[in-house]
Parts: structure tokens; sequence; C-alpha cells
């Protein structure tokens, strides 16, 4: 067992009361790891919180040695994937409805995770596993008909992040900034995009992996350029074999994952030198981002966040190119439902929020351009958890080192 | 629209019409892909496809040019992630039972894919879209109470691949080589196991996008070396930092997508020189898994294909370390439930299925080794799509240059 975290522990059991809840089953590895620390890799991890107790742990045999970090000490496992293992399903089924009962939970008003209509990748982010009739079938045979569904719930829990969380996110962050060093260092004439993207992301594998002993660390960079730059948003994320010329724009727009924790940031370079015009689009861009982080603290409406960069790019004749949001939440996935920094939602921001900060400007026949960040909002304004070079042309500065 | 597969939709309505269904709606970019040719990047597309008549496919406006593509006429777009988009799934539900009723489905019995517990990673695998209630909702709502779980019929349908799929999956075998080569280059000693996964990941980015037309080439490759390499069937896919030092093992799994099409293949090499018992129990495996593929051919039960690699391995004395089953299917995703190479599984093979021959051997303390290729059930016995060196030590050869 790892150091629980026990701020999200007693968060969780006070909204679970509140809602009338005896208990939570978490599927999704997201919500696994929020809960226990630990996250599964494959096959499937089955997590039966108690609102009042402690939780059973379901897990793979051959993911025992990752369970035994997670904060239960009632751990479960099941044969998966060998000759002789039978029908998984068959066993989970059993262990979930012994587990159920043994916690009390039969019958009772259970949660679980009915409507993540988008979910996090997991670890092998080649074949998510997923809730579909199978895993709802296992949890209402062993809950019954109190079984609801719970991912308002959930996401509300997600929403303030504990200071162990934020501390997973500077993580991810740091890792992040392997990938936007090897972009700066890699956006010159005669690269392709698939070569600049493939350089990033290796980066990030190489050394994120081990890093502060993380144990998995992987990305996706998208890298548009040119012209094609004015698609980045729409939302197109696909990298070409298109190799770049002198003055060319490439954005990267680059998830990054360090065991469980995510960050969504974007960067703008150009290839080469810079037009003045180019320039002076970009300073209006970062300008507008650091009007939307300078509007950000609690109590503040999500949508005067959103005004704040939106009214500075409109102030500089760019506010028709701003065609989407100035940022969402995230932390345990890409994108979380909130906060939403939209012009139609007034939700006020409170501390411990995460989200992104990210004004763009897409001009058919120019290009893109976007600058993101992931941000924290603090007791008395903004932490920016990503924080790296926005520089947009020139020799890339030894950021890596001075940051970390 | 691209050159349709009729074979598929033919097989697709006679499948339906033995079911007594009017139609399915399929939502998973696996199957969409299979029915219309178009591969969900975003967002997501939904296929209503009738039993009887042509199909309608609903996609984000920002895939239009992806959906025009797609064996479809009638193509129905929605706004998705603009600032003026509304919510999506309101526009979504609006445009499913609009077409619901135009294709005359409302009320009738109409298939969707209600038990996919696992599901392909999407184009954006950093966040797949899933079958929630959100979708289950939407559907219900359109279709009425005649919706039904059809998970087991569109799995038949995956079963037996058409001469155009073939095509594909030649086509993501061809792009999985440039990988296997990279791996055959890089496993040396001093090179850790997360630099040589980054490498081969990176060859077959960089060389499959854009490669005979291929739009999205990624692939997810974990390598695992020396006595971990004994782990490389538990199933943990996990590449580490650590270095290879002269004659450790170092096992690859690899599996790559190209536009929605699968590889699953597995390759062992040796860094430097390997022992004389290392050859001895490689050319073990190599020997196993040719005796599976020789006994290969329609009519065959799958388990006596498992039973010809599992006899010969217990010939060598290695009977006991080869834990895991000989091959599964595969195509439009990483596994598919059927053929299932295994011992308790006596369906016969049929000539269009694929699927994976993959003996290996795991020992603690020494470390495993597998070969896994993907292969196409032929009416006379057998094609191995990825055919590539199966050299344990040496200088690769220039293996890719002769097979393309």
């Amino acid at each position: 067992m790892t150091v629980s975290d026990e701020e999200r522990l007693q968060r969780a059991r006070v909204v679970l009361r509140e809602s009338g809840l005896d208990g939570l089953i978490c599927r999704l590895p997201e919500d696994v790891l929020m809960l226990s620390g630990y996250w599964p890799m494959n096959g499937f991890g089955l997590l039966i919180f108690p609102t009042e107790g402690e939780p059973v742990l379901l897990a793979p045999e051959a993911e025992a040695y990752l369970a035994a970090d997670a904060w239960v000490s009632d751990v479960r496992t099941y044969s998966w994937g060998l000759v002789d293992s039978g029908d998984p399903f068959v066993a989970i089924a059993r262990l979930c409805k012994q587990a159920t009962a043994d916690l009390g939970l039969s019958g009772k008003r259970v949660g679980y995770e009915g409507s993540f209509e988008f979910v996090a990748a997991p670890s092998v982010s080649a074949e998510p596993s997923v809730i579909s009739r199978v895993t709802y079938n296992i949890l209402s045979e062993a809950v019954g008909r109190n079984l609801v569904d719970a991912t308002g719930l959930i996401h509300k829990l997600r929403l303030i992040k504990t200071a162990q969380e934020i501390e997973k996110l500077r993580l991810v962050n740091e890792i992040a900034r392997m990938g936007l060093q090897a972009f700066a260092e890699s956006v010159r004439p005669g690269r392709s995009e698939i070569e600049i993207a493939a350089t990033v992301e290796s980066a990030i594998m190489v050394g994120g992996t081990g890093y502060r002993g993380v144990k998995v660390a992987r990305s996706w960079a998208s890298v548009m350029s040119g012209p094609r730059a004015a698609a980045a948003y729409k939302p197109h994320l696909l990298s070409t074999s298109r190799r770049l010329v002198e003055g060319d724009i490439a954005i990267i727009e680059l998830v990054v994952v360090a065991d469980g924790w995510w960050a969504d940031l974007t960067r703008t370079r150009v290839a080469g030198r810079a037009r003045p015009e180019d320039c002076e689009r970009w300073q209006a861009v970062v300008d507008a981002q650091q009007a939307a982080c300078a509007a950000i603290r609690p109590g503040v409406p999500a949508n005067a966040v959103d005004r704040a960069a939106r009214d500075l790019l409109t102030q500089r004749g760019l506010g028709p190119y701003f065609v989407h949001h100035t940022g969402h939440g995230l932390g345990l996935r890409y994108h979380e439902p909130e906060p939403f920094l939209h012009p139609a939602v007034s939700t006020p921001l409170q501390a411990g929020m995460v989200t992104s900060v990210e004004p763009g400007i897409y001009i058919d026949g120019w290009g893109g351009m976007r600058c993101e960040d992931d941000v924290l909002v603090t007791p008395s304004g903004v932490e920016i958890l990503s924080e790296f070079s926005r520089e947009l042309e020139g020799q890339p500065a030894e950021w890596l080192a001075k940051c970390l």
C-alpha cells in the first residue's frame, strides 16, 4: 500500500452520504485510480467502495503487484489470459457478488459509471475495456435494482483536485515539457509533421518512463502545419507527411499521460523566420491567454475568463477567428466536463479546479495558432502547471533545464 | 465515395435477414468502418444500416471530408466543438430519430452494439468515445423497445474477412514490418526497453503515415527483456528503462493500426550473441508456430491447431512453459473473439478467418520467447500475412526491401 489520499477518500464519503448512496462501484481505470491509487493496466479492475467501511478491489492476478500499491488492504484476484483461466467474466461476477455481500451492499443504493460516453485511454490504450451490458449485468446481479447511474456525482468528485492529485498533475506536466522541448527543436524547414510528432512522442516515452517513479508515460502528438494549421481546431488531430517549408506555422496538440494523470497542451512555432504579421497574431494569442489567466480566481464565473480572452482577440481584430471555448477541465482524462470556460457557462470557479486555457485563431488559407496550458485555480488566483516557453521562433531556450 | 465492399454489404444483409433484424445501428468506429469504409476520428459517427435499402451516416461536420469517402450517399452532419455548436448530443439525437424514421426503422427490430466490453482504440486513441447510457438512450428513443443487442451477430459478421478487408490487413502488416525491422536493428546491449519501443513506434508512424494512402498509422510497442521477459505473458505489456546487456533476450509485443485495421505481432531477439540453449528454445518456438500453421485449413477444429503447437513444445520438454492459447481472431480490433485456438475450442476453421499464431514459453528466472504472426485461413491452407524474419540474433537482413 502506498500513502492513501485521505483528502480524496473523505470527500468521496461526504459526497456519497449527501447523495444517499451506500456505495460506489468503479470499473473505469480513471475512477479506480482516483479512489484507490491503482491504475488498472489491462483486463479490468473493479473497486467496490462502501460509503462506510473499507473497500474491496478486484484485479487480475497478473496485476497483483500493481494492485498491491493501492490504498486497499482487501485485494481479491482472478485469473485472466492463461490457458486454464476459464471465462474471467464468470470469476469477476462471482467475486463481485461476494464482495458486495461482504460489504453489506446487496440490495442497497449503489452508484456506478453509467454515462461515461468518453473514457480515458487505459494503459493498454490499443484496446480499452469499457462498460457494456457485460459489466452492467455483473453489477446489477450483485447489487440488485438499486444500482444507480452516478456519473454526475463522480464528475462532481473529480472537479476539485486534492493536494496529492495536484502533485500528479505537476509531474505529468514536467514530462510534457520534454515533448514541448523536442517540438521546439524539431520545427525546421524540411521536417515533416509526422516526423516532428514521432520525435515528440519518443522524447516523452523515453524521458518520462522511469522519471520520478513513473511506470507509464505516453503521448499523442498531432502536428498541423502551414495552411493545414487552420484545421487544427475542427477538431481534427491528424499529422501528415507534409514537409515544412521556411516560414510555415506548426501547431502541436499534445496529450500526455503519466500513470493515469493527463496533460493537454498546445504550442505554435514557425519553421525558420516568422513574418511580422505572424508575430503580431501570435502575440495576440499569448496576450489573450495571459488575460484569461489573469481573470482566474475563485468565485469568478467561467464565462468571465472566456470573455477576457475573447475581448482581447476582438480588440486585435481577431475575434471572429477564435471559434472555440477558452478552456475545459482535465486531470483524470484529456477532457473533463467542468470547468468549461465558454460564453454560455456562468458557474463560478473554485480553488482546486484544473482547467486548460487555450485561446486560438484559425484563418482559412493562412493557418492557425493556439497556445494552451493547464492551470490550477488557487485560493488567490492561478498556478500555471505547464509553464513553458511561448517563443514562436528562434533557438529554443534550454527550457527543460531551467524548469526542472 | 470510394469503391464499396459489396461482398461485405451483401453478407451483412443476409445475416440481418436470417436474424430477423430490420436494421443495425453502429456507433463504434470499428463497426462503422466495416459497414461504410469510414473510420470516425473523433466525436462520433453513427451508421444507420437498414436490412433493405440505403444507409444513413451521421458524422461531425469537421469529419465531412472523411465521411465523404464512405460508401454512403446520405451523409448528415452536425456541429461539434465550436463555440456555437450547442450540445452535440441533442443534435445527434434529433438526427438519429429523423434518420430512423426516414428509413422506416422506428418501432422495428434493430440491432446495436450492446456488449462490446472491449473496443478498438479510435483514431484519437487518447480519449475513446464509447457506448454508455447516453448512446443507448439516443438509440432507444429513436428505435423504441425493439432495440436489441446484436453483439454476437456483429462478431459473426466480422469473423470471415472479405477480399477487400484482407487487402487492408496485408497493408497494415506491411507497415508493421517497418517496426519489426526497427526492432531487429535496435536490440543491442546498452539500449533500454523504452528506447527500443520508442524507435519502433516512431518507425511505424513516420513510415506508415502516407504509405499507400494510409492516413493514420500508429503502434503500441511493449519491449520486455532479460528475466523480465518471463512476464511477457501475464499479460503485462510494460516497457521499462531497463538497459539490455549482452545475451539478454528481448520480446516485442507490437500492435499496429492503419486506418482502423489491426496487426498483432511478436518477435524475440537477443542482444549480441545468443547462448546455445536460447537458440534451441527459440527453434522450438518457431517450429511450434510452423506446426500450428501447417495444421491450419478449413474444417480443422481450432483446438487441433493449438494441439499441433502444444505437442511440439511438449516433445521438446517445454510444454509446461506454454501457458496461453495458440491464437485469437483479429482484424477490426487487436483481439476478436473468434477464432480462438485454445484446447477447449473445437469450432472448425473456415476460409477467410484471420488469426494470430503465437506460441511462446515463459520461464521464471530465465525469460520468455514468443513468435507471433497473423495468418489468413485460405481454401487450401494458410497465408502468413505478416511474414518477416524470425532470426534470433545477428545482423538483421534487409527484410523490408525483400518483402515490399
